[in-house]
């Protein structure tokens, strides 16, 4: 028998009472055990709940009590999830979270101080809810040199470009509705801004190259200028536009960034839809490879929880190879990374056509009709070579006292 | 230091070999050692190959080394492989195969020995080529009761549909061109006819009941009955036509059976095409998660070999609890499964409404331009319902001497 603890009672961690309940016998028997839930910690009481007789205040119950040998924190932020995450890890505890935010700030303490202790430290739901992602990355992918990982990792953002793609929404309108629906916080920002992406995906570096990523390394760009126009021409060329966590990976030289990138229908991730999440990984012998599934929701993510736990239980005397180091692996500059670019400009491309062509050399154009603008789509160039091309395009335009670029999305088309 | 032996030094075989040559470091660190190969059992020489001074043709080099702690067996067939494997298991060695045919036929017996020896049997490449799913089964979803698996299993089978469906080609010239460019045995009999996918599913469906599943019990229908009029159909109604290997397990009751299957743009698997394969899992917390990536090739199969050799290396001393036993898994009568049908028929439907609606109850129906014949899509009924329908119908027909029901292929829409 394995008693478990868990931190916080919201929705992940009722999720995960729930599912250690439902599936108990499932549980057991992956598990070699029985596995019992002892403890909830959480500030408030829930008399009504099934955990009603197991809730406590104290951290230190849980901390002290040698009979509970894997806790769960679902608390999410940083404090005191990292005071108390620590803490039950030197008490000699295996420690199982959910919580992006943590990983991505303190994984690399978290995880030496498991091995020190000969414990685990898992997050396989930190990253894309219920898609197995971080287990595949170090129990199935283990021969294979990572090249690339890109995915779209957050629900709440995919619904919204969704909405805008297929429905012909603005973004606002879109925003509300996953406001609405209960997708969407009321301060959307670390959703809409790509703060949660990017800690995704800089976790996801991280597991690939066994070094620590510092997630503020990593460019990072929102979705909140694109319009419901840039979808117009996305209709017509085809193609759609994703917020991809992607890193890029050669010769011990890492690439990252998160943006929004216009993909053609033959891209991995072009359908994935709504709430939903893909990871496409690249691997230099396999190919490429792609996982989908719920990247958020109660039980999904409870049950990547779960997962963890019963490889806990399996192995309670011995770490588990996995993560990384504190040897710090650099971000190329994002200058440097390159794109093809749907640009969208004023005027009409018949007038432009000289300077769009002195700018960027050649383009494919895009018209749409009764528009007073049209759209190109450029060669591939670095970051730094595309700011170079507007910034004289602009100039060039500026001088006739004319608009020019209005819009710059990254495409891999 | 673990030496390896390969069996078959063929596509996959030369494959693992390639691999464990050019990965060697992100092996050797997986592994936690070096990891060498030292022989190569095949009937032929390959004096120009880099393993030409590791071929041996007598396998008793290869069971009596005691040095040899990991073989993979990449030979295919039942004989030798399986004697083969067996003394190998027998013997204390580490045994890793990418044969369906071998798992599917004496995989109980084999993952036993193995038991028994505490040694392991890992088949991660005989389902799915170089998608991660044997493992995420037994290491990702191992608190969820799974409830269903649907997947495309075969590439060639798939390319042909592909084929089919988006350059509007005959079933016989989509084979041939597969057959041009490799992707089909001269023989397409094991392919076309579903034999692969059935072996795969049956595999898919023990790993997740942890029963014996013998695969004869799988019904099992090919695509060599379908059209390029039946996508014609399926363009006008916005769907497609995939060879589906599905099972579903509901309170200790198992479905499962291989057949072309009509989807709607809305199925995770619908955008899986050429030759690759996907494979969507449904769980009873988790919901839907789909795996994609390339079914066959060398390097994506010998991939998944790869990740076995390095679990095999990191449990060189344990047996890793994985599998089925031979308590043998019941699969209940097709005739009990439930689908909805589309269901071609010669005449018009203002002509034989009555007799549809007589025999299928009410319908959808799909008529085509310039076609002496019209398709409906029945609502959902058990296999024996659809044939007593069916029956009915053509008898009816016959009656007037017409022709009745022309092809019937299973909707999930």
């Amino acid at each position: 028998m394995i008693k478990v603890a868990v931190m916080g009672y919201g929705t992940i961690g009722s999720g995960v009472a729930e599912i250690l309940d439902q599936n108990r016998d499932v549980i057991a028997g992956q598990a070699g055990q029985d596995v019992e839930l002892k403890y909830v910690l959480d500030l408030r009481d829930f008399p009504d709940s099934p955990v009603a007789d197991k809730i406590v205040h104290d951290f230190k119950v849980i901390e002290q009590d040698g009979e509970v040998e894997i806790v769960v924190e679902t608390m999410g932020g940083l404090n005191p999830a990292y005071p108390f995450v620590k803490a039950c890890l030197e008490a000699g505890k295996h420690v199982i979270t959910s919580n992006k935010a943590l990983v991505a700030a303190y994984g690399t303490e978290l995880l030496q101080i498991a091995r020190d202790k000969n414990v685990n430290f898992f997050f396989e739901a930190s990253v894309g809810g219920g898609i197995p992602i971080i287990r595949p990355l170090y129990r199935c992918l283990m021969g294979e040199r990572i090249e690339e990982i890109t995915g779209i990792l957050n629900g709440t953002t995919n619904f919204i470009l969704t909405k805008m793609d297929k429905e012909g929404a603005s973004f606002e309108g879109a925003l509300k509705e996953a406001q609405n629906l209960g997708y969407a916080e009321r301060n959307p920002e670390a959703d809409v801004e790509g703060h949660d992406t990017c800690r995704k995906i800089a976790i996801l570096t991280a597991m690939a190259t066994g070094r620590e990523v510092n997630f503020e390394d990593i460019y990072t760009e929102g979705i909140t200028k694109i319009t419901d126009v840039d979808f117009k021409y996305a209709e017509k060329m085809g193609t759609s536009v994703k917020l991809f966590g992607t890193s890029r990976i050669s010769g011990g030289r890492v690439s990252a960034f998160v943006a929004p990138v216009m993909i053609g229908k033959d891209h991995p991730l072009y359908a994935v839809s709504d709430v939903y999440n893909g990871i496409m990984v690249r691997g230099n012998m396999l190919g490429t490879s792609m996982f989908y599934g719920s990247g958020a929701g109660k039980l999904p993510t409870a049950s990547a929880v779960i997962a963890d736990i019963i490889e806990a239980a399996q192995n309670m005397k011995r770490n588990v190879r996995l993560g990384w180091t504190s040897e710090r692996q650099a971000v190329e500059p994002m200058d440097r990374v390159s794109f093809r670019y749907f640009i969208r400009m004023a005027g009409t491309y018949r007038n432009k056509e000289q300077d769009v062509r002195a700018a960027f050399g050649p383009v494919e154009v895009v018209e749409l009709y009764g528009m007073d603008e049209f759209a190109v789509l450029t060669r591939e160039m670095t970051e730094g070579e595309m700011k170079a091309a507007v910034s004289g395009y602009n100039a060039s335009e500026a001088e006739r006292s004319e608009y020019g670029v209005k819009q710059t999305i990254r495409a891999m088309v």
